[in-house]
């Protein structure tokens, strides 16, 4: 790193093209001279880089907030760099505190285990997970002895922990941070240590995190990793950051028509971002449909309608991706019944209690969430809304029954 | 601890005896009302309890101060109780920050281990060893894994941590903490759980750290111990605690005649604490020392002389204490050169520098520390003080030197 290097001129074309195409939708690189000095050092000795994302395997059900960093990850791959994917199945027993107000409560090794098998397993529907090495941190934390932890943690001041933006807010606010907690990212950082990581991409949350890596890679004797960090991306309520506890989340594991009708709910002025960040739509392609839906040229609807069927066929197929479209313009665009309502016959009273009955059909999972639904207005009998909670149902006719915007059933007699 | 014991009158009276002999002198017994449990359970059992005290060992020259809970825990042995000396060569490779305003170095193996055995050579003046138990925590700490100090750091919070005395006035003067010095009242609490300690004894400042094992004893299923605090003790400056690095200290491994001359600096308002804290004389006779030297019958010098020549007593021998005090009597108190004082013959120079002169005897060690020494009036030729340090001195005739109040060296032709 230290000696200039000299690049041909063919060489200097690469190192430009390769910065110009990982810079894009990233919010921060530190340092960036560092990053230049990698870019070159890898295009003129044609050693990949290594690029790191780590992993909390305390919630397996990845969302479109999640493949943020995966896109970049993909962005190095077709450039020939080397993809590490951090299982932290031994940071796991913690919990990354980030952006929580309480501490956490530590998972066990089988909810580790089988957490990360499902990441594994949905990362690659966005990464060529051939060429992903896998990594597991408990390889060379485990065997960390007391004394190892002691010379690790003397690399960190308190002062600089409780720097840390959810440290610091919380200890001002009187929460209590457990001791353990100032492991995280001490072990994060350590796994630079052993995976001697050049890049480390990471959400903006976690930008402490992948600094740590590089001050301990420093103490350590290592030559320093670079942050590159992401941005969030927000939820469906257009606020806050996406996450399953909001549920403001798409998962990529969810049916695709439940994909895509999340998709249309995206708030208009997010689409883009969504675009930037969540897809592979080529750049140009995203800049040219941002100018034709400033000039009216395109609908806002059917660009989201693109969205979520390039979220469809991401995540299923592109057939899967057509019948989902289909379905949407179906049931809400020409706010016709759908065609394929399930049917179910009944063969309990003659009048039933609302509640009891979205339950009794498994519409609904309690009667807490059946009175609740119904009192936002959320459920419909014969395409007209049920105003009264109480309300008994005369079951001695066919009926048919919604629950939210997609959830239907028929009940015959 | 949790049903209540039916004790005897003579077990009753056993107890309130022993309450009443471990009780003084003690600055606080945390919680008082365990302590008493406590002791009611041994003298009805017959089983002793197991008193512990910790030592750092980086500061191996152990010194009048560091004996004030040694003489406690030699009561503690009177009784019948079972003392746990537990040598820290683990947590020596930290070093406590107690009290210290920075980072302390980490001691290499062999330092902490000769420290260590210092120790325990230097105890045994105060206690009988032979019925000390020696402990060595890395025992049970260095062979702890992450996983093991990740729970063991999980039972506490960052703002308790910071809430003891020394870490609180580093944090908030902005001075750095590091995150490894967490981990010394941790370790100090977790020796308390490996060896089921009844009792923790230590300095006031130690409080925190001996509350410690109380919280971890619980936490890991175990009877929570007590915390006995001891005063400190002022150094002979009568104003800071005694510590080497002050300079106000008599170590125990001093020669007779500096230990007698270090005691006869102590103030005299001090003195009666010092009988209290650091020798053995019954209470009843130190409460009627303290009522004569109130009344005038006896003259704070000759207690003062007692006090030294039973210091040189208990830490060299009745001979060498006897001797301390004639060699004090005949310095200072006649105004007499002593009798014996080291010959040397002088083949140098006819004239030298007085730096030079001190230096080359080895009366002092360096030039800047015989500088030092006669600017502050503690250098004298003949009885008579030295006034210029560039003096050169007429080595023609036999001279006899002087350095502070004790050193003398006669110079011959």
């Amino acid at each position: 790193m230290e000696k200039e290097m000299k690049l041909t001129e063919a060489q200097q074309a690469e190192v430009e093209k390769q910065l110009d195409y990982l810079q894009r939708g990233v919010v921060e690189i530190v340092p960036e001279a560092d990053f230049r000095k990698k870019i070159e050092k890898s295009v003129v000795t044609g050693k990949p880089l290594k690029i790191k994302l780590g992993m909390d395997p305390s919630a397996p059900d990845v969302h479109i907030g999640h493949t943020v960093p995966l896109h970049k990850l993909r962005q190095f791959q077709e450039l020939g760099h080397e993809i590490q994917m951090l299982i932290g199945d031994f940071t796991g027993r913690i919990g990354d505190p980030t952006g929580k107000s309480e501490t956490r409560k530590q998972l066990t090794d089988e909810e580790v285990k089988r957490n990360a098998e499902t990441y594994v397993e949905q990362y690659g529907k966005v990464l060529d997970m051939d060429k992903v090495t896998i990594y597991y941190n408990s390889e060379w934390l485990k065997p960390l002895q007391f004394e190892d932890v002691v010379k690790l943690a003397a690399n960190m001041t308190v002062a600089r922990m409780l720097e840390r933006d959810d440290f610091e807010k919380r200890y001002k606010s009187g929460q209590p941070i457990s001791v353990h907690e100032f492991f995280y990212p001490l072990m994060q950082g350590y796994d630079s240590v052993a995976l001697d990581t050049d890049i480390e991409v990471g959400g903006t949350d976690q930008k402490f995190n992948l600094l740590m890596g590089r001050t301990l890679q420093d103490a350590y004797g290592k030559e320093k990793q670079v942050a590159m960090t992401l941005p969030l991306i927000e939820g469906l309520d257009g606020e806050r950051k996406m996450s399953k506890s909001l549920n403001n989340y798409i998962g990529i594991d969810e049916d695709p028509n439940e994909i895509f009708g999340k998709s249309m709910s995206i708030p208009d002025e997010l689409m883009i971002k969504y675009y930037k960040l969540a897809t592979d739509l080529p750049m140009e392609e995203i800049e040219k449909l941002e100018a034709d839906l400033k000039e009216g040229r395109v609908h806002p609807r059917d660009a989201k309608m693109n969205l979520g069927a390039r979220f469809v066929e991401m995540y299923h197929s592109k057939e899967a991706a057509d019948e989902a479209k289909n379905y949407f313009q179906t049931v809400f665009q020409k706010r016709a019944l759908p065609t394929d309502i399930p049917e179910t016959k009944w063969e309990g009273d003659s009048a039933i209690w609302i509640v009891d009955l979205l339950v009794e059909l498994k519409m609904l999972s309690s009667k807490g969430e059946a009175r609740r639904m119904i009192q936002n207005g959320g459920v419909k009998i014969n395409e007209e809304k049920v105003e009264d909670v109480q309300l008994q149902v005369d079951m001695k006719e066919d009926l048919i029954l919604q629950v939210g915007k997609r959830k239907f059933m028929k009940v015959t007699k």
